[in-house]
């Protein structure tokens, strides 16, 4: 069977954007799950920024992992991917000119598409992790990401956080991504279809989720007509695979007590608590 | 808590084989599995081949991994482990020139100790995959792989295939090596106790066996007075982890039949039989 | 000739703070140049930030060089280096937290001493190159960084631009650092020898200077007075080496005409207007 | 001004092929060469092995630079590079199976064109650095290449050694490698032009000389006219870029004796003496 180049899978993913269609990603956050993911017959997955940082440093969601080892984590996927994937880049790991360098760096890792989000990262001193960067400087990330793309066919979303903003800004953010040229919007901290609604009768390009489960936000139909092409429930593969690991390797060592679950493991062993105190202690950040 | 050096860790290793003592290695193939590892009390760690080649690559065992590859997975673990971890370095990925910066770079990355096969890779055209090479080209890496070493307290074990052999050329072959000043012999294909301690009388190095959970090799005190201080009983914890992927990316797309095993999801996901058929094709090679 | 260890050479660099001299540095931007420094006799080699960026990306120092690109090269380099090298880890590459992993990282590769700075970078939307981040940022950023070193025999100097600031306050910033437990002060922008006294009385850890051969900075024995134990010149050995490729190729096409020089040959061939370009368009930077 | 795709690159390389010209070659070993070398109208560069190996590890051409290494460098040009850049892959890094993922990786890094050899690479315990592969086996990695290749437009050449083999055997694998389906043929140790057309008469696919400058091998016409398109004159660039540095670090340090050519700087800085002392004794090589 002839593996299909990036061009032809960046067209793939085009053609889900134009169906009136919501799909929900795959998790795929190494090679073995992309396979697998494309086996089961997903039509598209996503390499998430705090699953990449999981699994290359185990540390936790804290803008530590370097746009090359994203990329190497994304490169390592698109070498067997036969499913369009999705890269959550982060805020494009700098400012607009290393946004460019991000969207250079993917496309020659294969994505199919990518994320630039406005959060304010990485965290600054004193500052907290929910700021977002002003809307202007936000329209030029997305400027210069489109004049750095040479496949005009891998599409680039525009993220932002209608969890911190309120419907009007989050409104009017996602507008001006739309006028600056981006390929569609993708949003965190959707409350509800209300929510949802009242954001997307204002948008004319496909809309991207990022829901983590939210159950006001389960109905594929609903989320098509608003627009929505794309959710991303969440990464539980990855999550199972390192529960699975965990109690591979109790039951190895007989250990009865003290069974966590996949989000204490992840806290645990991401050493987040330790990544906390030096926020608090070198950032002045206490959240 | 202060993260110990490489050298600490090393040293640790070496205290464990001065014991009279057998340990069981933890199957340790990304930063997270080490973080688990340490923290339920394993002694130490390995990073295995087959294994490196899966999660980097999605491929099977056929020594198309680099050394460069290798290394990056060796330091994703070295970055964040606190327990001392093997290296299966294979062949040492060439001739003893290349064995020399197969030890530069896995001191480098960290590991403790690692190992180096004699086993004639990757394979040659028309050659079965279980040919070894000559035994002095088997000692001349050896001793360049000592040469090239900086810190004296890495372990360097070699690494040879007394399934394949007649327990005579087995045992010939690991004195040399021994003579050669390897720190430790690894084994693989020991059939049973009659098997390993015919051999292990003439050595008087450690002793570490890939055992693939031999049940008969599995008391551990017998393996201690043999002289084997480390069995590597597989990867049990990666395989575990890709099964739980499968299972989860499955529930998601509500898929009832077909449900694979670990073993055949492996199999299936490094489309292991497509690069047996270019093996056929290309290298005249079928097993 | 057996390798020195990281640890050597950075007991080395040590020494070489100890002695009451000052000590000017190879440009060592490449494995070949490390080589050729020790051998014609230097005490030490620079890797520049701003000659990184050139040699991995052929781009302009804009801070478009990657953490995980800029410790390639300093790996590249202490793979073979016998002689200590110094690295200019720029602003750190992020916020503290950042700091914490190039450390981590640039003791991997095996560096004898860096220098983290108190530059705003990468630039700011509308904000000046030249802008520093406040005091505090800078003093929580070089305590994380001695947080994260293992072998405290590696040298963490603090960097801050004594041409952007009133002496007043070049001395405060300087004073901060070696409170903070920095192990000496590198400085930009030093005007002549009235400057750096009226700062050095007020430092009791070693100085380093980039002086890009500044003839007022050039009396070595009084720069040893004053307390500085490194100078870095310049990165004239890379210049040579660009120029050369160019001349030889010119040649090559028997070119007669157009001749550019060295600084010539970096602005156009980094696209350095191309950038700036950019930088006024996406991000309101005009400079 | 747009930067060309990939497969732009590859189809005005395949242009070149197309007319009825012989084309010389930019060494572009790096970012900056790459840069400089369009800008002055070269048509094509190429990526040499052994050049590769000095950049990137100051290793004499011994096959110790990984394919990962050589990709690495091959993707920093590729980055940048806006003519059609030839990558010197070797062996393909392995059997038939790593020349697969050889073509899969360079084809990721962006190279218009490789080449292939059919040399025993890396040098054999006990066996000559001239040794060739069985003809069987050089065909079977050229076709394998050619299946591994997702654009088309990747020109594969399959490279012999005209200079170690009789007239008839270098025809004969050239014509082996041509029916197997390689794009061109690649040829070192052709003496003279009567050498040349009496092996380039049974060739219809395009040809490539690496002549080191032999001048018996200049008049570009009667090259073109036997059916070469292009022709590797040898690094000059990358040697005088290493003479510049080392005439500019000596100056610094006021040397006045001692001075080397490039030829001895290569030598001196590649450890190549050590190498060759290795080779002798681990792997019985002396040459």
């Amino acid at each position: 069977m002839a593996t299909p180049s990036q061009h032809d899978l960046r067209n793939q993913f085009r053609e889900l954007l134009a169906r009136e269609e919501c799909f929900f990603t795959a998790s795929t956050f190494d090679p073995m799950s992309a396979r697998i993911a494309e086996d089961l017959g997903f039509e598209v997955g996503i390499l998430g920024g705090s699953v990449a940082s999981l699994q290359v440093l185990a540390a936790p969601d804290f803008a530590l992992i370097t746009l090359s080892e994203f990329v190497e984590q994304a490169t390592r996927i698109g070498r067997v991917a036969r499913l369009p994937i999705i890269a959550d880049a982060d805020h494009g790991y700098g400012n607009a000119l290393n946004v460019m360098r991000t969207i250079v760096e993917l496309e020659r890792a294969g994505v199919a598409a990518l994320t630039i989000e406005d959060t304010l990262l990485p965290a600054k001193y004193g500052r907290k992790s929910t700021d977002l960067v002003p809307l202007e400087e936000g329209v030029g990330k997305i400027r210069a990401a489109l004049e750095a793309r040479i496949d005009p066919a891998m599409a680039i979303f525009a993220r932002t956080n209608a969890g911190v903003l309120s419907t009007e800004d989050a409104t009017t953010r996602a507008m001006a991504y739309e006028r600056a040229g981006a390929d569609g919007i993708c949003m965190v901290g959707v409350r509800d279809f209300d929510h949802l609604e009242s954001i997307a009768q204002h948008l004319s390009i496909p809309l991207m989720l990022v829901t983590y489960d939210n159950p006001e936000l389960r109905d594929r139909e609903r989320l098509a007509r608003a627009g929505v092409r794309v959710v991303v429930n969440g990464h539980g593969a990855y999550f199972a695979a390192i529960k699975a690991t965990y109690d591979c390797l109790r039951e190895q060592r007989e250990i009865a007590d003290g069974n966590l679950n996949a989000s204490e493991l992840s806290t645990r062993y991401s050493t987040l608590e330790e990544n906390r105190e030096w926020a608090r202690r070198y950032m002045d950040v206490n959240e």
